[in-house]
């Protein structure tokens, strides 16, 4: 089963609205390994887009130059899948931002998918996730930076992942890390 | 099912011997997420140590001053939860080194995994490799930097485990993302 045959999954790295580890709403700084690792996962999983959400101007200016040197600049010369990979990146002021991008693009409503490392009631689990994938339409899977998304994003979204379990409680995973585990668990024919 | 129930997974990331681009013999360098990122994955999945190979003695020390600082220094301290992950590195000169050091801790003899992003003839499944592990025993699962691991490991290995798939043949993930992705499809009670 081709998961992603009749659907439009995009993957969005948000640094604005997160909380921190007191649980204050912060905006956090972009890091360099998440662009790479996060693109190259979204390329290699078949996902359409990979937004990277941040207002601040700086910040955007960072990634921008980061972006075009591996799509425009030498990075992409040496490194033709690396190329590939950062070519999948938008960057964004905002969710709202993204959603209307996605929108503009596949003329679809955009469904949210949230993710959390914190266990909700109403988690939904990833075989449910791939099964209301396989059934088609525009996706947006988010995911948090520093302590992870706010409750008003988990809110409005339509569903939230269960947060990923190893062999016990502890679930301190990058969300370099996290992002490859939950595209893999969603979309790898590996797991049909 | 508990997959590590009997058994002792051990994973190695190699920085020496692997191939560069041209399948030339090379050490490549440490990378400061390669340790934070796998450890934080390896704590997540019952792993019992996650070994650094570097033969190069700064870059050794560079590690140590790493690990030291997350487990004996102020960013234990700080941050607990990224403690007892990077409590599980152990730097060592070779995997020859690395398997005396398993075979002291359990008696038992070490049987190799190796991994692989170019395909072989005679790959092992994920499915094949958790029956493997859970029927109990020291188990060490290699993991390659830069181009990847030799042939001369390759042949050492026990089994080969298949390349990850996404969606098509792409697969340059991060070797943070590999790590993080096969702990989970071979130990994750979510796949049993």
């Amino acid at each position: 089963m081709d998961v992603l045959n009749k659907t439009d999954l995009y993957i969005a790295l948000v640094h604005y609205p997160v909380l921190n580890k007191k649980g204050d709403l912060i905006c956090s700084a972009i890091t360099n390994l998440d662009l790479h690792d996060i693109a190259r996962a979204a390329r290699t999983y078949g996902v359409r887009a990979y937004y990277v959400i941040n207002p601040l101007e700086d910040q955007k200016i960072l990634a921008e130059k980061i972006v075009h040197h591996w799509t425009e600049g030498d990075g992409g010369v040496v490194n033709p899948t690396r190329r590939e990979a950062l070519s999948l990146i938008r960057i964004k002021d905002s969710v709202e931002e993204t959603i209307d991008d996605i929108f503009q693009e596949t003329g679809e409503p955009v469904k949210l998918i949230a993710t959390s490392a914190r266990s909700g009631e109403d988690s939904t689990s990833y075989r449910q996730m791939r099964d209301a994938l396989s059934r088609g339409g525009s996706f947006l899977l988010l995911f948090g930076t520093a302590w992870g998304l706010t409750d008003d994003i988990l809110d409005k979204a339509e569903w939230t992942l269960e947060p990923l379990k190893g062999s016990d409680d502890y679930n301190h995973l990058s969300v370099r890390s996290a992002v490859s585990i939950i595209l893999d668990r969603l979309v790898s024919v590996h797991h049909n």
